[in-house]
């Protein structure tokens, strides 16, 4: 068979490691998918010293590759929401395959996209926008095709999960650790998408879509960032028998689906508890299978690849595929979608960690749990740690509260009347827990 | 679009599983497919309390079934070679596609059935052959096409590493677990299969396949079994940091593919060390993705069910794409596969824990250390025991060596000289040792 024909855009980090992979396993590749993968052009503002592009036809114009009729797939790797959003939708047009790496622009502008895709009878193809060279979306969206989902949770940013675990190894600040992220290149100069769950909750987003059929709905994700984790709670965590991970959680209730993303108590026993560093894992429960766990690294120039690489292999066997019978760009059937809630983070249920700082008085642990306790929210676990800290001259101690399961906003309602005792120091740190079972 | 009709055969633990599975999520799973799947007839020599079949057209004769000519699919879920090997010959002959969870017939005589699946058009997908519910088959051959695949470890039988995790918690024999076991239903009453890796060494034969392109090689594949497997050896692990898992590895070499099933020790920091129970994981390492795992219920009704049903909806897809252009088999299209020779185990390099009982008595450590030592092994970590067993009235000690990577022909030779020296009362335990890394 003729060689399939593809335009790289943008040649960045994963556009580099896009050429570099299809040169190295060219051959191999070529036998698994029946037909040559020729990159006919290659459209970047710049050259990219991580990659050779001598004989290859670059063009300066990104556009050119769109606008190219012997192209078959348009792969966008430029990153970002306005020029990538304008490329797609004229790729499209073109009626061009698209494989994308590019997590913001499908949670935000998917339903967009994936719509124009249906009308042109492309396929758009996302593997590489979550968690890297993990074949997450493939796993979900066809290999757990027969279950009912009952939830999901990632570590779906590696920048976040390697400041945690170093934090946890070592016993650095979160400010001492981001440092050495930067310096590393794992955390951007402007770490705030990764810091704050932006970028984790962009691919929760487009999780959450495949596993519950749901149309995507980046604009009502909760997002809480780790900025806010202090060594103390995660010696804490750890004598409670958990580890704290920056989890992005959707899970389908009887009220709507939840979509979250928020720094988390886990149980050391469990397998995701334990991946640690720059590298992604996601635990997806489904009625029928049960839990099933996919580990990988969930960035970096050649991880990302082959996500991007794996899409354009499927993309060449959807070629001939009558488009009503193709995967579905969100799992379901367009005119399937369901039209389930997003629950406001004040109807989620979870357990929570709460670090509680007091004057170091008699009675406060009991004026404390009476006030949970009125919130019918009981105490799984406590530890009431000595004084150590002297705040203003006074001494100050720390209580730390596992609790039982409860809806948010009684939570909430428990912590303004806490926070309300004279007793207590300063605001009550929470953060949620989840069993995972 | 019209119903796609299946015709299932065998009614045992996963075919109710499917009948169930399909009962339960058929609208769910049709927002998927866009289809319906309709259970057109099931062949099954009796009934199944675990299964209401009431409403379906069901035979007696399950070759019924493969004959009915309003069936598009034939799931093959009667197991062994003999029998399920003729039914889904014929139902090839007759131009239908095969969805089968039979391990044991895909590693004897997928060749055969595949190259007929060829001649005649149409699709066998076997993905709950392997470790049950989980995508591994779909995750190695679509997720990481990109990939040349250097190696990939699995634990892929459940009773086994239900029987080595029992072995660990409390400190149990291996008759001991292996029979409470078979109480649990875990083990079959004939427990061969499992606790010899011979039903591992059907998985891994696929699996090498798929990820290296090869034929399916099950009688070249070497297999030992966890019977000789002490408490001793168990705890002697864990004091050095190490698991005892029942793996099968498969990897290329630049002499050619080791295929191989063994009790094996793996650093406790590997995730895959951490999957307890009758869980299974793969952990598979591509040149451009790295390390990737996959983690799930390996065996059981549902679970493996859901494989089952997602290879149902694939092969609906598949109906109408043009043959050439579908997922081969094998991953690796069928004029596209190697000879890569498969290394006889002797030629095979392994670190090596060893367990040696000696007389008591003065310089046999020396002795041990030259021996290896004139074979180039080297010695990475040793214990040796305080005397604590009475043998025929001798002291007798242990001395616990993890050695380094050693050509397997050369770590024999080592052996059978250490076994010749007075000192030794029984023959070397020896145990594999694979950092994973």
């Amino acid at each position: 068979m003729k060689p399939v024909k593809i335009g790289i855009c943008g040649l960045g980090t994963v556009g580099s490691g896009v050429v570099n992979v299809l040169k190295r396993n060219g051959l191999e590749i070529e036998r698994r998918a029946g037909r040559e993968i020729e990159i006919a052009q290659i459209g970047a503002r710049r050259d990219n010293p991580a990659c050779d592009t001598s004989g290859f036809n670059v063009s300066r114009d990104i556009f050119d590759v769109v606008r190219n009729p012997a192209i078959d797939v348009v792969v966008e790797l430029i990153g970002g929401c306005t020029i990538a959003r304008e490329l797609v939708l004229e790729a499209i047009q073109n009626g061009k395959h698209v494989v994308t790496a590019n997590k913001a622009l499908i949670a935000e502008h998917g339903n967009e996209i994936f719509e124009l895709a249906q009308a042109k009878g492309v396929t758009v193809a996302f593997e590489a926008s979550v968690a890297g060279g993990i074949p997450i979306i493939k796993s979900v969206r066809e290999g757990l095709a027969a279950n009912s989902i009952h939830w999901l949770a990632g570590i779906i940013n590696g920048t976040g999960n390697f400041i945690l675990t170093e934090m946890r190894d070592h016993g650095r600040t979160f400010e001492d650790v981001l440092a050495e992220a930067q310096e590393l290149g794992y955390a951007e100069a402007d770490p705030t998408f990764d810091v704050e769950g932006i970028d984790a909750a962009h691919k929760l987003t487009i999780l959450a879509s495949i596993a519950f059929g749901i149309p995507l709905q980046f604009d009502k994700a909760f997002t809480e960032g780790i900025g806010a984790i202090s060594s103390e709670d995660v010696s804490n965590a750890e004598d409670l028998g958990y580890r704290i991970k920056h989890l992005g959680v959707t899970r389908r209730t009887e009220k709507g689906i939840e979509l979250r993303v928020h720094p988390t108590l886990i149980p050391e026993k469990q397998l995701i508890a334990n991946v640690d560093g720059v590298m992604n894992a996601i635990l997806v429960e489904g009625d029928a299978v049960g839990p099933t766990l996919y580990y990988g690294a969930g960035a970096g120039a050649e991880p990302t690849a082959s996500s991007v690489i794996a899409d354009i292999v499927d993309v060449v066997r959807a070629l001939t595929v009558d488009p009503d019978n193709r995967v579905p760009h969100l799992a379901f059937q367009p005119d399937a979608l369901s039209d389930l809630k997003i629950l406001p983070i004040e109807e989620v249920e979870t357990a929570y960690y709460l670090r509680i700082a007091i004057r170091d008085k008699v009675g406060v642990l009991a004026k404390i749990a009476t006030l949970l306790s009125d919130q019918g929210i009981s105490i799984e676990a406590l530890i009431q740690r000595q004084p150590k800290e002297q705040v203003k001259g006074e001494t100050v101690a720390s209580i730390i509260i596992v609790t039982n399961r409860v809806i948010e906003k009684q939570m909430n309602h428990a912590i303004s009347e806490i926070e309300a005792l004279c007793e207590i120091v300063e605001n009550v740190h929470r953060i949620r827990v989840e069993s995972l079972d």
